[in-house]
């Protein structure tokens, strides 16, 4: 198979973490007989420092162009106090809804060996837990109109919130269509207490809940799923939100299990087109210093395979070389725990290569 | 001192919390002399039966006349099916905004004594955390024009987001003063990496700030605070926060204690005046059962005595009466433990009642 691959090695560890999943990949290549051709555009920070920008058109319309981008990281307090439309972030804003990708998947998922840097009490944790939060990408809050306006004398901000039937039924059809390939269970969140664009959510989920019988399908209320990721984490397959709240709980998922360095996650539009990413942050601290975990990109890469390339067998042999390694011992700083052995980044990344 | 209280007993336990902490409050004014005259108003569910709305107009112009509210708790599946601006939260919003009570005050502590039912790990609790959610209450999405209309065939809903510098001011000087008389540090969350709103609450707050050098501020995007607040709550003194966001942070604040049952909560206005609740839910399932764990509602009375009637000595009675009781061995079902002694709602009220 051939393949055209965007990569936006991006700001802090970014170039570290993509470099070790493209080693993971070229050994993929060789393993299996792929050909992926990479492009590398610039966004973010050093799209900044280079073409004053976070993300030119000519770096979108290549990413347009391609079958799959694999993104580092974003972002870093070398530009926190550029003015907003400047900063790294819109690079990552402007780049979803230029793609169109609207169906945000994160899984969060708590490795066995990893249980030891769960938060958690192990009474919650039990034999783990294993779920996906499928966000809402494009809308809402975030791509609504905004002002800031002098009214009598001082300063108003407004932002809408907005959503569309055919926003929330195309979102929800990945939602249960995602279930189905799990464990059955739809846990649609929102504020439909309070927020009209969270009755017409509700009102839509149902209906496309009405063509899935097999799957279960749940309400819950938004300040309740933020206790009960806490409190039963257990209890989640799917988890379906708009952005915002899409944002906040899937951020929370991740803390829940414990291990951020190890998530993935995909951004898909309506064709087989995927952006993918870690979940964690461009963690300028460490950045250059052979410490990052590049366990979430690549097993971002193996989502990339799965999602955009239909290459199963290839994407459940890095996620068992990730296992492996992880049950031969091995763990960088993050994830570190007694008799385990602490590794580097590019270390981890031969680890995995080697066991694909 | 004589003071006119406004009791709202609700739906669900409601009723046999709030006769709980009466029982308390008779003590306290025996004890000291004073004269408490309470008036009772409907709300919620029970407001519905008897009137078909949550919230009378009558029952509004009580509860300003008095000087302080204490509610016990409303809603339940009861009134699940009814169309939204007749469902029971439409009361406690109706309340806030005609009360104009615009800061919400949310502790979440964890009681040494109560180590056992928290979620999180001993190492991440460490000697205990004790923060307070001070949340705006009466603007943003809460409240902002909202609309479901039909554009090009299909629905589209509408919910605004809205702050002007002066509802975030007074909020801000609110989570300063407080943070003044604990820990003198504010954590002001917002998402200013997307929203205006927040980009204009981040100016304010540190405009405010800047009036309060003592205390330090420091500000954290809503997804970050999700993750830190299970990943170490001890870093929290004050989190001030814009409405919707603080719905979901203070829910998953009191989560991370593990005993939303021990926790009150304070709305205020401008003035003295205060409405005083629990911040747990009305409990349909156990509701007249003698069960319900009366504390938070024990703890709200006490909260009105410090913030409402200045009356600090007796609302530290009560607090030190409810440590009292603990230390003892008494616990509800909710906090139950190996070694303590089971007792339900009513003997629970007895215990405190007889340590204040
Ligand atoms: C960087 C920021 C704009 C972004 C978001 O809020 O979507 C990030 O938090 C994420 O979740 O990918
Ligand atoms: C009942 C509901 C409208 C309310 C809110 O969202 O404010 C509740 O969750 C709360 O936090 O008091």
């Amino acid at each position: 198979m051939e393949k055209n691959i965007v990569l936006i090695k991006g700001d802090g560890i970014g170039p570290e973490i993509v470099d070790e999943a493209l080693k993971v990949l070229d050994k993929v290549c060789e393993k299996y007989g792929h050909t992926f051709r990479y492009t590398r555009i610039l966004m973010g920070g050093e799209s900044i420092d280079e073409y004053g920008v976070p993300l030119t058109d000519e770096a979108l319309d290549t990413a347009k162009a391609a079958d799959a981008v694999l993104l580092g990281s974003v972002g870093g307090p070398k530009w926190d106090d550029l003015p907003g439309h400047l900063r790294p972030e819109k690079g990552l804003l402007a780049i979803r809804k230029g793609l169109g990708l609207f169906a945000n998947v994160r899984p969060a998922y708590l490795y066995p060996e990893l249980k030891a840097a769960c938060p958690l009490r192990d009474e919650i944790i039990g034999d783990g837990f294993d779920m996906v939060v499928m966000r809402e990408l494009t809308g809402g809050l975030y791509f609504g109109a905004r002002e800031t306006v002098e009214q009598d004398g001082q300063m108003v901000a407004k932002d809408t919130l907005t959503y569309s039937e055919e926003e929330i039924r195309r979102i929800a059809v990945k939602g249960f269509d995602i279930a189905r390939k799990r464990r059955n269970k739809v846990i649609s969140v929102d504020k439909a207490n309070v927020l009209d664009s969270s009755r017409l959510w509700r009102k839509v989920v149902h209906e496309v809940a009405a063509s899935y019988p097999d799957v279960e399908c749940v309400d819950m209320l938004v300040d309740n799923c933020a206790m009960q990721l806490v409190k039963d984490p257990k209890q989640f397959d799917v988890i379906l939100t708009e952005n915002m709240f899409g944002d906040i709980l899937s951020d929370e998922a991740s803390m829940v299990t414990g291990s951020i360095g190890m998530l993935s996650s995909a951004s898909l539009n309506e064709t087989k087109f995927g952006l993918y990413e870690p979940s964690h942050g461009s963690a300028p601290d460490i950045a250059g210093m052979d410490l990052a975990n590049p366990i979430a990109t690549i097993l971002s890469a193996a989502m990339m395979l799965r999602y955009s390339f239909d290459l199963d067998q290839e994407a459940d042999a890095i996620e068992n070389a990730v296992k492996q390694v992880l049950a031969d011992g091995y763990r960088t700083g993050d994830i570190m725990s007694d008799g385990c052995k602490q590794v580097g980044c590019k270390e981890m990344g031969d680890l995995i290569a080697e066991r694909v």
